[in-house]
């Protein structure tokens, strides 16, 4: 949760400038270390920026993602810390009902009482970041004036290109377009399939607060944990084995020696998910005026739902839980975004920049008027899309509903197997099937056959609503009628299906086209008469990405050129790959008459307490309190511990986990959320108002040595006693 | 509201010492500010203590009190100025459908357009306050050990007192007695009793925030409005005529010429209600442990029964609201008190500080054991009064419905006459019949037969909850049985009452005791039924008056004595007599992480705007900020018109509409609630949150000069443009 990267995006790639009236914004790419130097300088580094930019050095080179999450080697026997959140799944994973870790914590004594976080479990080391633009670009061109060719010849240059990166084993590659294709860079990481749980705190010190706390300040949550990574005995990444040993990593993070303190630098390397900062105003008032206030409306109607099933039929408040988490987290962040863009007025603030764009643009001749016609180009791809955007959000939604979305996926992949596992759409190709089988088998985890059925009537009951322009005719036809009897007996016919099993989800893991297309399963068939529909849909938006893939990075270079004429710095919008952000520590102004102050403290956990959850500290910590026990680890200026701090850093989902340096590049915390205020600054940044939350490291390993003891640990961190 | 002494007071007359470690606690009697001179300098006073000193003169003087708030002369032609909520009775009684005040604002182009603010209001102008403790002790002594006669000996020395010192007409006078009976003072008044309103803004300025923001920060209130003080063409005082001619002070408030900034000096004068700081730790856990819930609970349960009645009928929802507000504010202010106890430990605190007193007395001899037998005493009393005290609160709550309550009120009032006025009990001499008679007219504005009914149902109800030890026979006769069938017939019989018209209760004000024991009226017979009960209570509580009037002065002189030995000043607990309060312009940290400043601003307010009730400011008013048109009134630092300001005085209900005076004595706001963490401070000063709240002169300016324009008052006050 929290800054896992889970809320969808509905990114346009973007980039966005920054001059440095605000410091915290920005999240720049290594690459650009060089060029901002003197800023770094100017808010406090003393490490050189060369130093930084050496992505496997020190520090930057314990920096490591988690695939939704960042963390940190903290040790040289493959010690990694992260958020509580980042390890909930593993943790869960590992609690049972007589050893509840979630609640309890986890604490092993020695590395051999660590357990396997999951078969998915990945440790991503980064090896080396090469650019491949010309390349690319040269694999669009190929296809001309083809705009579906266009992304078609990206598509396969892209998998060739990992195919080959990922031949040596132990690696994983992934392509990267920066600025809507202005730049492509291939990133290499060695890839760690053996990674153990070593600590997690009890959850009301790691989900303290819980979802009331959620996104806001004043905040007390201890969100930290610890995996190990684990290899082979050759050295080598391997599959979990009771014989493979801890990863030894070339560079860790040393806890920081020096008190953090209001005003001080801060930074923080890790893969935030997506920005779109650079989005036209046009997508941006798409966005605003109707995709968040739609499916914020579709969620919370399908949270009533499952909430009055759930509240018959504890199974599915079980089953539905995540779902419903997410579902909430989503509204909860739309609702967010929405307050956000009233407050710093964003619609305006959006039109205005964008008009002056273009005004620059019509005084600077034959270039400016190519890149007006981008601009023109992207605003007709965007009608195009607005013109059935309600069918898609139905469709896609009812797709993706239990047995229905297994059908669909499976049936695709019976077909992607024809060919050749090059030619494969990606995401069907031999290196996703572990993938798909995971997810195939957790559906049994999350999957209740009546709730599932509430769902699917809801989204038919959605598509019905559809304007007829929208309807789609394999699914009127599907359906044989145009009310709520004929979803009845969809519905109806539906149950029949046998998908709901896990077994027979795995049996047709490995079916061929010809066994889907004779199948009387009722989802199968309902996948079989559908799909012809969504390739055809899917070629569309192939279609309309390939004339994106020209007219983007046109108009985006011809902005980044119009920021710099205005003497500001250009940071490419995030797209999961690693960036850098730094500031300083500082509260800020929530309202008129109130400021938070950057640091929260003990005092403040236990002030929260209400013996229930989400604020039940443990016995251990309360007392510790009580009696002041603060272990050396107090700061002078608060006379207490501090929990939780804020700055200015310019951070979003996927930088989870990531560890926050002071100026000497020690560690002396964990991002783990924005708050409030800041997630509007995914399309707008907020500079008075976006601010980080991290963990305080004198936190962390106060809870380490007063509450739930880990002296090994800290021992292994050089911070023992 | 707010800062009037509506919450009735539960109070024993107490003391209560102060180090200057917190500059701000303490509510100083003007005779202390020789003593507190140095503290006075050391916050910043520019003024001399000896100037201050002079009640009648510069600045003092213009200090006025209004019964139940405070005020003060802006002009030498009568101006004052105090909260909108203290003259909201006025802007009220001046209201029509068509031409609604407290909706629209008040502003009188000229002294003649200035409307009356009724028969009851009052501007009291302090002549002279002298010293009568010598012959109060002697009355007391006069009783020897008769306890009762002691109380009834003070009586009678205070009726002959307020009779002689009111024989000169125009004047009204008050026996104050300071902490628990150690100082008697004699406070003699000018009453001036034609007040008209000059000015009132529009209620979305003046009670901008409502019940939502009442007792809270950020504060955003316009909370002024101007009387103006008339005198017969004599200047004497005189009630409301046309020929009347503006009142001419002595003395008058200027309106500061240097802004106010975080930090400065401030101090307050005006007639704080209750405090019970010095109440036994005995007496503080009574009030805390039963007396704030339990009536907490009661009104609630009125509230949620006038509530439900008020949805089916309008007419109850309309007498009944201020009744409803009154519970609503009480029992809000109870919860606020009680969680406040919780957050400073106010139990432990006040058990520490009474076991060191004693501790302290036993070591002092003979002196400390007379001391320790008169806490002994205390406690005995208290132990006395709490046997009764489900009793006591049941049938005074039922002795104050409606036309039951108007039956015993009239009928002691018949009994009274029978003496003569001086003798008559405090409260039914003829000083007294204006009041009686307003109340009685009252009554059919805040009475409606079938919601009295039924809150007479609920607390014979509550009578027949009590055990049987604390039942009495004259209710349980009247009742004539023990179940709801009896309640239900006595409510029966009540309904017959006439007492219900308004008429008939003017006749019987003047009726003889006589004609009330033959009276068929049923409200009148139950009076006549439980008086004699009634009369045998109040000399029993009189009785334990009589031992507390020479115990309570014994303990608290003690305790003063230990105070004193540790160093520290020594201030009594309110009284509602003059007194003055100084510290500093501070804001405070309600919770860990967040910091509350000290100036909110115009931009604070139209951020609160949802265009209802209580948050839709004037049209003027948002388009003066969206314009930033501060008139020349904003605050360098700040960068706009502070609205609202905190500081760290000490202030309770009764201080409402005081004036703010900065270090030279000039007016820099007007005091109008405390915040809701100072509540608890009634019993036990919190120096860390007990913040007062004012309005700032320059919002005041702002409104008058920019968004409901009184050019001819700001002018009239020296500040126009």
């Amino acid at each position: 949760m929290r800054l896992n990267p889970l809320v969808v995006s509905l990114a346009v790639a973007g980039l966005m400038s920054a001059g440095f009236a605000h410091a915290g914004e920005g999240m720049w790419v290594p690459q650009q270390l060089p060029e901002i130097a003197g800023p770094l300088k100017k808010a406090g580094l003393k490490l050189s920026a060369k130093q930084l930019s050496n992505l496997t050095g020190d520090p930057m080179g314990a920096v490591v993602a988690l695939g939704g999450c960042t963390a940190s080697f903290v040790s040289p026997q493959g010690l990694v810390v992260t958020n509580h959140h980042c390890a909930y799944g593993a943790i869960q994973l590992n609690s049972t009902p007589e050893k509840n870790l979630i609640k309890n914590g986890f604490n092993a004594p020695t590395p051999a009482d660590e357990v396997s976080a999951g078969p998915n479990a990945r440790v991503y080391v980064l090896d080396s970041i090469k650019d491949v633009t010309t390349e690319a670009k040269a694999a669009i061109a190929s296809a001309g004036g083809d705009a579906l060719g266009r992304t078609k010849a990206l598509e396969a240059f892209e998998k060739k290109l990992i195919a080959d990166c990922e031949a040596e084993a132990g690696f994983r590659c992934r392509l990267y377009s920066f600025s809507g294709g202005n730049t492509y860079r291939l990133f290499r990481n060695l890839e760690i399939k053996d990674v153990r749980l070593a600590y997690a705190p009890p959850g009301s010190v790691g989900k303290f607060g819980g979802d009331i706390d959620n996104w806001m300040w004043p905040r007390h949550t201890g969100d930290f944990s610890f995996y190990r990574a684990y290899v082979g005995k050759d050295g080598k990444p391997a599959a979990y084995s009771p014989d493979n040993v801890p990863y030894r990593p070339k560079h860790w993070l040393k806890l920081a020696d020096k008190p953090l303190g209001e005003g001080d630098f801060v930074m923080v390397a890790g893969y935030p998910g997506s920005t779109n900062r650079y989005a036209l105003a046009e997508e941006f008032d798409n966005t605003a005026e109707w995709t968040y206030p739609t499916l914020a409306k579709h969620y919370k109607q399908l949270i009533a739902l499952v909430s009055a099933a759930g509240k018959k039929n504890p199974d599915i408040q079980v089953k539905y839980a995540s779902t419903m988490a997410s579902w909430n987290n989503t509204s909860k962040n739309y609702d967010g975004q929405l307050e956000g863009f009233k407050r710093i007025d964003a619609a305006t603030q959006k039109q205005a920049e964008e008009t002056a764009v273009l005004n620059w643009l019509k005084g600077q001749g034959g270039k400016g008027a190519t890149a007006l016609a981008a601009h023109a180009k992207l605003i007709e791809l965007l009608e195009q899309s607005k013109a059935t955007r309600d069918r898609d959000i139905v469709l896609n939604q009812f797709n993706g509903t239990g047995t229905v979305g297994v059908a669909t996926q499976l049936y695709r992949l019976s077909m992607e197997r024809e060919k050749s596992n090059a030619e494969r759409e990606s995401g069907y190709q031999e290196r996703d099937l572990p993938t798909i089988e995971g997810g195939l088998k957790q559906l049994e985890r999350r999957y209740v056959p009546a709730m599932n059925r509430q769902l699917q009537a809801y989204w038919l009951g959605e598509y019905l609503k559809l304007p007829a322009s929208q309807r789609v005719p394999a699914v009127d036809k599907w359906l044989g009628g145009k009310d709520s009897k004929a979803i009845n007996r969809a519905l109806d016919k539906l149950a029949a299906t046998k998908l709901g099993s896990t077994e027979e989800r795995m049996k047709w893991l490995t079916a061929d086209r010809k066994a889907f297309e004779t199948s009387k399963d009722p989802a199968i068939q309902y996948a079989v008469a559908v799909m012809p529909t969504l390739l055809k849909l899917e070629q569309e938006r192939k279609t309309r990405a390939g004339e994106a893939l020209v007219a983007r990075p046109v108009y985006l270079q011809a902005l980044s050129n119009y920021k710099k004429s205005q003497g500001k710095f250009v940071y490419p919008d995030a797209n999961l790959s690693l960036r850098i952000t730094f500031g300083n520590v500082t509260g800020y102004r929530p309202k008129d008459g109130v400021a938070y102050t950057p640091f929260t403290t003990l005092e403040g956990v236990v002030a929260k307490e209400t013996g229930q959850d989400p604020f039940d500290s443990p016995k251990t910590l309360l007392d510790a309190v009580a009696a002041k026990r603060y272990g050396g680890l107090e700061d002078k200026r608060l006379g207490t511990v501090p929990v939780n701090f804020l700055s200015d850093l310019d951070i979003t989902g996927g930088n989870s986990g990531s560890p926050v340096l002071d100026a000497h590049g020690k560690l002396v915390g964990l991002a783990f959320d924005g708050n409030w205020e800041s997630v509007s600054s995914n399309w707008v940044f907020d500079p008075k108002m976006t601010r980080m939350i991290a963990v305080d490291g004198r936190y962390l390993r106060w809870i380490m040595q007063e509450v739930y003891p880990a002296p090994q640990l800290l021992k292994e961190m050089n911070v023992g006693k």
